[in-house]
């Protein structure tokens, strides 16, 4: 099953919610300490936990690289736990010129074995079609991101009178010839999703910043309904991993994701 | 001694040449397939050869990461190799909303003791931010990239007559507080690298492209020399590490640094 099948599948079954796993170990809960791999062990059981009404795992690089190889093999070790049938987001936000971009490409496809990717526009078409030769995997080109930042470049006026981002958008679906490119758009801007959901046409969403950084769920949900679309994913990290300090924090996570989807059903009458 | 000091002592010595260690396994000499570890053994003769003559090391990430955990420790092993007076650029292009950057930086500042990075802008401030929070480092942003790609997205033209890689280089300018922000800019774009060196000011430049990408060293070196300006480091990767596939390789490297250096200084009529 290819990423874009696996995105379509859980989907259909009213799954929208993507579980962030940016296990910070300043964050999980003291009694993990123990273990030899406390990052590894945390991620192991709110896997175990959640798997089964997950929509999709997504894996914030930077949480690994910060312990550098040691990291970057409980990345690996967490990455290989996920069942087949739930899509694996390499969020990596990676963007180089063509011969260096290849090997990103092959670092998050071949070695860690993700379904999907995240890709930094800026330095343009180059730098974004080594992901896109992978027939089999989805590519989330950032466009308008959920912080306050967007605002510096992301929601800069051109010339010809769009914002910067919607030009990406303009791009990503000329760019998506293989049916494997999708965009990022901050749930924390809710009016802009729904002025542009024309212009994103077809291309999967994959939406962060709902939970820590203010997004509303049931406006997210309320938008794609509205325009009759039912392809993309809504990210929440801490809002679902952290709920609990406590020996049951896994079980605390699954419960919250109960809650988020249950939400979610709730506002498309599923 | 800083990031910053360690530039401007290398460059008032007429050292200009960063040497780009974007080592790929599937190019570098064959007989050094015997060693436990290829990558990490090139450049270790690399740098064996190179130190006295080099500015700088800048080393891609992807070429390491597509070897994951393992890449990593070749990666940080390298980097505890290169002396201390020659600046360690982390060519790691990072750039996530502020919680997550401050990761990255965590990465590349405290894990792998780079002295400077490279950032991607697209997200705005609060990406940039966490990076700057590092008062002896350098950070690099991307400006007008050596890539075709540049002309997508950076090369747009916005309302207010700017390019978008020229708002940037404002940006960089007001975000310089504590002196330690500097901008890529690609060797291969001449015309604009003249045009904008006001605009650029005092901000350290990295510039690659020169090479296999077409930039040419001449050029900039004269560009800067016009206007009065000293602070800045051309990367020569697959030019310098790859002058020869047999047992001389690091010799041949030392070599061409030793041309390229010799160019300069003539430019420089030093």
């Amino acid at each position: 099953m290819n990423a874009f099948e696996k995105l379509g599948r859980k989907n259909s079954e009213g799954r929208f919610i993507c579980v962030g796993l940016d296990t910070d170990i300043n964050k999980i809960p003291v009694h993990l300490k123990k273990f030899p791999e406390p990052v590894f062990e945390f991620n192991r059981q709110v896997i175990e936990k959640t798997a089964g009404d997950a929509a999709a795992y997504k894996l914030n690089f930077a949480f690994y690289e910060n312990s550098g190889a040691e990291g970057f093999e409980t990345l690996k070790k967490t990455i290989d736990l996920i069942p087949d049938d739930v899509l694996i987001i390499g969020d990596a936000k990676r963007g180089d010129i063509g011969n260096t971009a290849k090997m990103y490409a092959d670092s998050i496809f071949n070695y860690f074995r993700c379904d999907a990717s995240t890709i930094n526009p800026y330095m343009g078409e180059d730098s974004v079609q080594p992901f896109l030769q992978f027939e089999n995997k989805l590519n989330f080109i950032l466009a308008l991101t959920s912080n306050p930042g967007a605002d510096n470049f992301e929601k800069l006026r051109l010339q010809n009178g769009e914002f910067l981002y919607q030009h990406v958008i303009t791009k990503v679906n000329d760019w998506n010839k293989k049916n494997n490119c999708g965009i990022v758009f901050g749930a924390t801007r809710i009016d802009e999703l729904k002025n542009n959901l024309g212009l994103i046409n077809k291309l999967p969403v994959l939406l962060p910043g709902v939970g820590a950084q203010g997004g509303s769920l049931e406006e997210v949900v309320k938008s794609f309904k509205e325009a009759g679309r039912l392809n993309y994913l809504i990210n929440v990290s801490r809002g679902i991993i952290y709920r609990s300090s406590n020996k049951d924090f896994a079980s605390a996570s699954a419960e919250e994701l109960n809650t988020l989807n249950t939400k979610v059903k709730k506002e498309l009458d599923m």
